[in-house]
């Protein structure tokens, strides 16, 4: 089995930093270079590791340099022999995989890297040894990696904390692309359009300006960079982008017809791409908190009071149910008050609906919802009041 | 003086949920109604008000429905004699305000309102009465609203923990088609990108793209009404969009081509679209911490150990420092180690500088900082080894 005991970290910004220092903490020994020999000093300053050359060859070597730059800078690494195994951590890998397959003196020693992690600010400072904690790191093995340079490569991920994805460069890049570059697009052409508005427009600036906005915030030279060596997965999502847009403009100036025809025809291609974007909503996993499978159903009934409910909410809210995830109907025919339905995960159930009870609601987990509940449990008595 | 004693809300959504909760906690008998009988009884049993009609007029109606149905639900209350002073919480006011003039049996009882609040949620569950604590409350008075009406809605403001901004309907419209309405029109299509995407795109969906996407996640009935009620505002911003869009495809395009001077061009057109985000960025309040005008600049010296720096990076974090906001650059001439530079607020910048020098730094505010302070405080001794 390898086991990195030594790794050089070339490039000191805020994702080399952050791996230095998460290596560090583990025990590795890490060597340090950035181009600005004071970025290495600081991230050397901050624990991360040593800011000088290695003496001997290293078992690993990351590179976290810009895209653009991943092909030479490997090429001058392997001439030196600075390692025996090289990765990057760049945000693109279609572009130096190729770099590496033509000019690396050993392409079979280098596997392309990407912890999905990041901030908005850049720079050694920013960088936190628990970045990469639980997220996904995607290794892209060329067809020349050998099986060494891949298991260097997955125990770095596995130092940082980070979750391996392995997949091929194309596929990780249409990706990342529509998860990443995109949007940074979308964001810095949303932001754009604030330049020198009245100061009663940046008054009403809300949360929901800053979070669509807030990732524009990144260098823009690096980002630069990213973009032209993505350019290529890049240009059909912003084409799409551009002819939604067509007909987001058609609809809108539609609406302010005066023909009630046209009028609804504007709503309607309005309505169904607001419906698309909440469809494309549920695909990115944690958005919007749903029930789990673990998650069983519950219903309570409340009485019609004022306050009622909110104990109601107040007791859930003790077993981690948000009052977002609550749904009120109206009581079962013949009774008075509410049915309140929520879900609470399996293991918690039992001791849920039994101080629901207690507390003096009827309560139990919604019919048919977990086989080998009692028939009793399930049906709702009638009301307190 | 007037105070309001009484009010109605109609429309028990978030919004009325929220308001009527906020003045019911303040002493304010709420009476509440809603199309939806259940949507009043629950924002009733939450303690939001009661579930009836008021016995005689209030002094003020807060209209919490849909933009479109203003006007109307407005006549039909005025009718009723419902209350002696009428406003609504709709996030258009241009139109209600027309509603009004054209419609209203006596328009001088009608001011526009609008929360600058708001959750992705919707419905009187996830309303909270300090929804709108801090928050901008925009009123737009019409040519002929009285000054009861103004001052009975600014009362309501002060009930909720608003921050009152009274300025005309069309300047409210303008600005939060930039703010909010094409926020939420490029989230929506930016999230609608993202239906039927392979799992590994949605593996690698992280914070940012959460953050870009997060308000497509409203009702889109609801927002296909605000959308056409503004349109006129928003296809402006809209078509200013989608020109830089096809700015961005043209570059996008270049940065492709083999071609060097192409893409060359093609970098400057990004780069630029970047960096006027980023400038966009800047006309939030509050949307990245700056340093205020009340805070003064401090320089310290730090030698160049290995967790020297973290040392200092965690006594400044307890006077609430972030390492974001702190800058490291090479010591002066002749010396070794950083000089590391931030800023505190004037109240405690002279604790700050003590008690570093105190952990054995040498530490003193920017020369020129602040007229008074000692010129030995201000130079910096050489660094601790």
């Amino acid at each position: 089995m390898l086991v990195i005991r030594a790794m050089a970290v070339i490039g000191t910004g805020l994702i080399g930093t952050s791996v230095a220092l998460a290596a560090s903490r583990q025990g590795v020994t890490v060597f340090l270079s950035d181009r600005n020999p004071v970025a290495a000093r600081t991230a050397a300053a901050l624990g991360a590791g040593r800011a000088e050359d290695p003496p001997e060859p290293v078992d690993l070597a990351v590179l976290a340099v810009p895209p653009s730059h991943i092909g030479a800078v490997l090429a001058e690494l392997q001439k030196r022999e600075l390692a025996h195994s090289y990765t990057d951590v760049a945000s693109v890998k279609s572009g130096p995989e190729r770099a590496a397959l033509h000019h690396a003196p050993d392409p079979s020693r280098y596997i392309g890297g990407h912890p999905l992690a990041g901030r908005e600010r850049s720079g050694p400072l920013a960088a936190r040894a628990d970045l990469f904690q639980g997220r996904p790191w995607a290794l892209t093995p060329s067809p020349l990696t050998s099986d060494a340079a891949l298991r260097h490569a997955r125990e770095l991920v596995a130092l940082c904390g980070g979750v391996p994805v392995v997949t091929q460069c194309q596929v990780h890049d249409d990706a990342v692309a529509l998860t990443s570059h995109v949007p940074h697009l979308v964001a810095s052409l949303m932001a754009a359009r604030l330049r020198e508005v009245p100061e009663e427009v940046s008054r009403f600036a809300g949360q929901g300006l800053r979070d669509v906005t807030r990732i524009a915030a990144g260098d823009s030279l690096l980002w630069g960079d990213i973009l032209q060596a993505n350019a290529a997965s890049i240009v059909g999502v912003v084409k799409d982008l551009h002819e939604d847009l067509a007909r987001l403009v058609a609809a809108l100036d539609a609406l302010a017809e005066p023909d009630g025809a046209e009028r609804v025809r504007g709503m309607r291609t309005v309505v169904d791409l607001l419906d698309r974007g909440i469809a494309g909503l549920a695909e990115i996993p944690n958005a919007r908190r749903g029930t789990s499978v673990e998650d069983i159903p519950v219903r309570a009934a409340v009485a019609d009071r004022p306050g009622e409910l909110s104990r109601m909410l107040d007791a859930l809210a003790d077993f981690g149910v948000d009052a977002d995830d609550v749904t009120v109907e109206d009581a079962a025919a013949g009774e008075i008050g509410f049915t309140v339905a929520f879900a609470v995960p399996a293991r918690v159930a039992d001791r849920v609906v039994a101080e629901l009870m207690a507390e003096g609601w009827a309560a139990g987990p919604e019919s048919g919802a977990r086989p080998g509940w009692s028939e009793e449990g399930s049906a709702l008595p009638a009301v307190r009041t």
